[in-house]
This record gives C-alpha cells, structure tokens and sequence, in this order.
C-alpha cells in the first residue's frame, strides 16, 4: 500500500504537535508528512518573547522547542519560508511558493491539518509602520524590537499600545530594560478580560511599579522624527513621547487561506471544527490552534482564545486522530493567568458582563485573604471574585489578583467549571491545606462560601 | 421563650468555629453557648507550630487565631482550664471540673458539640519521660520544646521520630535552629503517606539538606544521662545521640468521654456522625474536627484525618446546623500538603496500597516536569504520580513532590477527584498557563496524559 500523505499548513504549536503526534502512530512507511511554514522559525513559545525581551530568557532559541532538522530527523518534511497561497479541498491539493526562489508547486493530500495561526491586530494608522514601532506576536517580532532596544540602550521612553496579557507582561519586560513605560489603552482599566473592579487592582498594582496606564486612550497617529523613527503616540487628548511603541492590541484567526477555500468560518472568524478538531462537513481535513473557534463550556457558544496551550492539545489531538488514534477537544472555559512583576492575574469563566450577554442572572462576592497562614512573614494578599448563578448557584467565574501564589489558584475554579459545581459545592472542596501553602480556609473556599451566602439571600 | 443553651466541649478549632458560627446565627437572647476548654489555649494553629519552632513566626500568640477574651465579646462563655470529665446523655448535662479550683459543676445543655480533638502517640518506652522529649500537639508543647531549645541554644543533636508531616516539618525547623538532625521512622521511605517511589524523592531531599533519615527503625527506649535529661535514642540495632527529641509519630482520636457516654464510635476510635456532623442517633448532639472519623469520597470507608481545615469546615457546619442554617460536609478525598525546606510534598487520594486495600485495579503513571516554562532561569522539577482506575480510567489519586509551586496543584487533582473525573477527561482540562506559571502542558496535563495511555493499553 503506498503511503498517505498528511499536509500541514503552519510549523508552530498546533501544526508540528498533531505532525509529532501523527508520527507517533504511524511511520513513514504507512504516512508521509509535509508540513509548510512561512516563517523562519517553527515549534517556538511566542508566549516566551515576553520573558526574552525583559531578559529572564537568554537567548532566543531556548524559546525553540524543536529545530526544523530536529523535525526533519523524525521524518517530517518542514519546508521552511515556503507559504501556501491556495487550498484546493476538490482535488485535494495545495499551492505553495517557496519565499526565496519564488517557485509555486501543488502538494496533493489525503489528509490537511491547518494551524495557520492568528495575525496582530494593527490599525491602519497613520506611522503605524514607522522603525521603532514593534509587534510581538513571533520570534522574528521579538528580535526586531530586542535590536530596537539595543539601539536605545540604557533605557528611554516606551509606550505600550493595549493592557491585555501581551500588554502588561510587555510593560514589565520594558521595565525591566530600564524604560519609562507607558501603557495606553482603550478601556476604563487595563486587563479588560477582568471586571472593571478587578482591573483596577492591576492599575493600582502598575501604579506602584512606576508604570503609567491610560485608560479610554483611543490611538490616532504614530508621530515620527526627522530621521523617520518613532517619537510619540497621538491619541485624541495627548501625545505620549516614545523612543520605542509595542503593539499588544490583540490577534485575529489567520483564516484567509480558509475562507477561500469555502472553509466554514465562525462569528469570530475563526475554523469552525468538531470535537475532534475535524473541520466541519470535511472528513480529512483537521484545524487547530489560534486559527479555529473553540466551543465555550459555560455558555455553549463558540470563542477564539489564542492560547499556546489550547494549541498544544489541539495539535495533539489530531495527531491521534490522524494517527488512528483518537481524541477529543470538549472546550475550554476561559482560564488565562498572568503576572505584571510580582502581582499575578488571573480569571476562568464569566465576567460580569458575559454572564449579562448569556442572559444568565448572577451572583458575586469578593474576598481577600492570603496566600499562605496570615501569620506567617511575607503572606501576600490577594482578591478573589466570584461568580454564581443566581439560582442554582452554578459556579460560572473567578477572577483573582494578587501576590505570589494567586494566580494558579484559578485551576481549582477552571475544574469545578468543568465538572458543573455549584459554589456551595466547592465550599467543600479538600484543597491542600498547610500553613506555608495556604490558610486554613483557602481563599477560593473563603470566596465559595461568601459566594454560596449570596445564592441563599438572592432566593428562588 | 428562655434561651436555649449549647455547650461545647473543647476550645480550639472545631468547637469554637461552632460556637462563633452559631453565634452569628443567633442572639445571646436567643442561644446561650458555654465552651470548656482544658488547656491554657483556645483557637490557635497547632498547625504553625513548626513555623513557631523554626523561628518563622516569631510569637506564640501569633497563632492564636482568637482569644479567649475575644471569644467572651462575643458572648461565647469560654471556660479554659476546665476539662469536662462526663457527659450524661440521658439527663442532657456535663460533669466539668476547673482544673485549678479543682471544683466540678454539673452543665445542662439543649445542644452539645464535641470538638475534643486528637491525643499524640505516645508509645510507652522507658524514658520517653524525660526532660528534653516533646511532642507537638498543642501551644504547650511547642512553648516547652522552644524552651529546651533555648537551653542547648547554638545548637546539638536532634533525633525526630516519625517522618509524616509533622516529623518532616520540624526536621526542617530544628534545622534551621542550627541543629544536626537525625529523622528515625518505622517504614522504609520517610512520608509513608505517599508511595515508597515517592517517598524515595523526599528522602533524597533530606539527603540533600542534611538531614539524616533512617528507615525501618523502631525505637526501644530513650536513653537519659546523669541529669535524668534525653542522651539518645535507641532502636534495635543503634543509637542516636539527642540533646532534644521531638515525637511525630501520629494522633489518635481524643474519644473516651464519648465512648463512655456510648456515643458510637468507628473503626479507627473516631466518633461517627452523618453529613450534617450529627453524632449518629444523637439528633443534639454534634462532634467534629480531629475526634470524628469522615467518610473517605473514594473508597466510601470513614477515615481518621486530623487536619485544621477539615476541623474548621466541621466546625463551621455543625455552628450554621445549630444556628438554623444548614449545612454538610461531605467528605474528604484525602488532600495533604507539606514542605521541608524548599521540597514541596502533597498528596490527594489513594495510593497504590490504598487501592489495593479497597479492591481496586490500577494503573499508575509517574513523569517529570518543570513548574514553570523550561526555558525560564530556575525552573522548578517536580515528579507527579498519577493513579486511575483500569477500566474505567476513574483518577484515584494524585501524589507530588517537588520545587516551588508543586504541592498546591495537588489541588487540581482534588477537585477532579471530587467530581469524579477520568484521567481522559483531565487532559483537557483548561489550566492557567503561561510561561513563569506553568509549562505549556502543565505537568497534572502531562500525567493525566500518561495515566491515559495506561488505561487504554490495559484496555477493558
């Protein structure tokens, strides 16, 4: 029997973890992999630029989890720099050109995974492509804006356009270059995948680091030197003197490719999929990773979350899947921590104003407690919110800022999501309890309990 | 209408979380609460008592979580160093003695709480008398260890007996007085809480640290000198010089007035109550914390665990109980933490002994992952082993060892337990993740994904 051939599109998480995972299963004998990648760089931690630009991370290939050749030497065949223009789902092809010689050549398939990844979001402002001005999104971002950097050295002033994860981590690692840094942003508080109130506790955390956040900033123009270079960033009241500007306003799903090649695409824009990563009504072609919409377990609609770690598991899945293996994506419930220096962040499920637009009436309470026993040095407070419906007393969010030890806390609330618990349930939870680790009520208990008090007082 | 009145016997955790809950519940014109406590302390953490010892917490009282003046304010009638020698069900009273005055008064009550709490093991070997051998149990204990320390100051030789929780702890609080310190416990690996391939890892830790660990040891007698103070500890085949000996070697369920008022008592000495923390067929009569056997979520056998945050949850229940609210305690899935030094432990429920014991198949999974990105600077290691039923792949339990940030996600696995997930359904699980909080597959995502590897090549 000749072998089958399996194409992907795209060689980072998602793309070369289902290549990996298909070549677990099956030898080259039973499988052939050709994997395109337009970049220069596959299988990286794009969520490690961050940690590289501040200077934690050393150099960039620690942030390469595997080299093409390392890739190659497991028999897949990664064609570097070489982008594919055209899906042909009829026959069962893909045109591909390669980025130095210009050449185009069709691939046939039997099976197609595309993991084309997610573009930054960058308005068309006016300077907005002016030097000095950088996104983040992949690792050839991140040595551009470290050379910008150099070039600077010793510090300066910079300015961060967006305060989501990108943004704040982005603002540290700048801070830690010895900047002066500036974090403009479009809504009241930054983090806005927080609750307002609970932002605010970031802002006030940003505050104290020497780290200047403006709220309800629209951008208008990049403003530029004599010599071309970016100087300041305009909004509508003020300009922000800049010698370099980070955009972390956001991504998209890169699905044009997809769209296309009348590929079904979701509310967000993204690969609509099965459970088990199959690209809806097509049997042999799989998709994954920031391009595809993922299904929302609490609200049972669809979202787009460009997260490593969703990547991960869904390049894994159809690995096995492929691989004649098999495995299922149920969805996610929207766990995402982060950290601005040492405060930490993090939120799973609804937010005040996602629980609003499922038309779900809720419940909140919010509490602060510490990380470890009260009593001991250095215990580090933090605030837990948490969300209930009113009724049932469903657990349907938390959200949590603060110390060390605060963030990773929300994993007990991303798996009672899963599990459906109710608040008063989790008041029951036998969490790990020792005075170096927690309190003896631990603050996700102590919020539970102020939470479930508020489903008995709001009633049937 | 008169007050009712309830009495509660035993004024630290779970007792006076019963009557402060029941307090805020009801009025003094309403509810009258009457508290005996034997000892010189009520409400503290026995639990910080090597915090204490090791010099962390610099003041006793810092672990006094409440006084009993405090308690008074609240018109709780909090009556210390008085020990209540008989409950008499029939007539609805306690015989209670003030240990000072030595006179006892008759105490009736509508409602009666039974927080009498746990009693060290206390092996009756010559010696084991002397000056210089100390438990841990209670503030007393630790304030006459502290004071022995005091004496030797600059310091010795410390035997610690038993390698639990408590015996690993205060080997690393006699550490850092400066001690060398020799831990002598009866099973093959220290922690026998934990498998002995885990147990391994925290006595090579030890190894690491310094401290001497010996295995399979029985202590025969305690050895004292010319001023009838400790000199050593023997066991069967050696000797170990001490200049202070500490006794971790376990607690028992503090039940002999219960048993002696023919409240019913389970397998392992612990009164046995329903949910709601009743004692079976005592519609009045409440008992939680350390005295009470709880029923073990996974195997459905009650176990004894005596712990600070079972004991304030029961307390909490048994207060809404009486107070009018409601409330339950379900159970427990067996959740532990702990640390020497910087080598974090934990715990959540059954080993593979346990398993065995409960009748069930198993497959285990055991791997090694870092607690934050690899590519960060001082990622952590940490072992994480995985247990799940054969054929249904049901999680039965989690075991951890490991670097900063192991033990708490213990808690993850808790959660799971409690819902009653597969090891297949934990490997989607949405955990926070970014790279200072987690690999992009957190290592509980890595195990779940091994153990369900397990499963299915063991198939049905």
């Amino acid at each position: 029997m000749a072998a089958e051939r399996l194409v992907v599109i795209g060689g980072d998480a998602a793309g070369m973890s289902a290549a990996s995972q298909a070549r677990r299963f099956k030898g080259p004998e039973e499988l052939e992999i050709v994997a395109f990648e337009r970049g220069d760089f596959a299988s990286y931690s794009a969520c490690g630029i961050p940690y590289w630009v501040g200077g934690d991370v050393e150099r960039r290939d620690d942030l390469v989890a595997r080299t093409p050749q390392e890739h190659r030497e497991r028999a897949i065949d990664l064609r570097m720099r070489t982008e594919v223009l055209e899906i042909d789902t009829d026959r069962r092809r893909v045109r591909a050109r390669d980025l130095d010689s210009g050449s185009e050549t069709w691939t046939g398939f039997d099976k197609l995974v595309i993991a084309t990844g997610a573009r930054p979001v960058r308005p068309p402002l006016p300077g907005i492509d002016a030097p000095g001005v950088h996104g983040v999104q992949t690792l050839g971002d991140g040595q551009a804006l470290i050379e910008t950097l150099t070039r600077t050295s010793g510090g300066g002033r910079a300015v961060v356009v967006g305060a989501g994860y990108i943004g704040v981590e982005m603002a540290e690692a700048l801070l830690k270059r010895g900047y002066e840094v500036t974090v403009l942003h479009r809504d009241e508080q930054p983090m806005a995948t927080l609750d307002p109130d609970m932002g605010r506790l970031v802002h006030e955390a940003m505050d104290g680091l020497g780290i200047t956040t403006v709220g309800a900033a629209a951008v208008t123009k990049i403003l530029t030197g004599d010599d071309g270079r970016v100087r300041a960033v305009a909004t509508d009241g003020a300009e922000y003197p800049a010698d370099v500007v980070v955009l972390g306003i956001g991504v998209r799903p890169e699905t044009a490719l997809a769209e296309a090649a009348g590929l079904p695409l979701g509310p967000h824009g993204g690969l609509l999929t099965d459970l088990s990563m199959r690209v809806r009504g097509h049997e042999d072609i799989w998709a994954g990773g920031d391009c595809v919409e993922v299904l929302d377990l609490i609200t049972g609609t669809t979202r787009h979350i460009a997260l490593g770690t969703h990547a991960n598991k869904h390049g894994q899945i159809i690995g096995a899947n492929v691989g004649g293996d098999y495995g299922t994506f149920p969805g996610v419930v929207g766990t995402a921590v982060s950290k601005v220096c040492d405060r930490e962040i993090a939120r799973t499920g609804l937010r005040e104003k996602d629980a609003r637009a499922a038309g779900l009436q809720y419940v909140s309470a919010t509490i602060e407690s510490t990380g470890t026993a009260g009593y001991l040095p250095g215990a580090r407070l933090m605030t837990v919110k948490m969300l209930a419906e009113r009724r049932t007393g469903r657990l349907l969010g938390v959200q949590i800022v603060g110390g060390e030890g605060a963030a990773k806390r929300v994993d007990i609330a991303a798996v009672a999501l899963t599990a459906r618990m109710t608040v008063e349930q989790m008041t029951a939870l036998d969490l790990g309890y020792a005075p170096p680790f927690s309190p003896v009520w631990d603050p996700v208990l102590v919020a539970a309990r102020k939470a479930t008090a508020a489903v008995r007082r709001a009633g049937w």
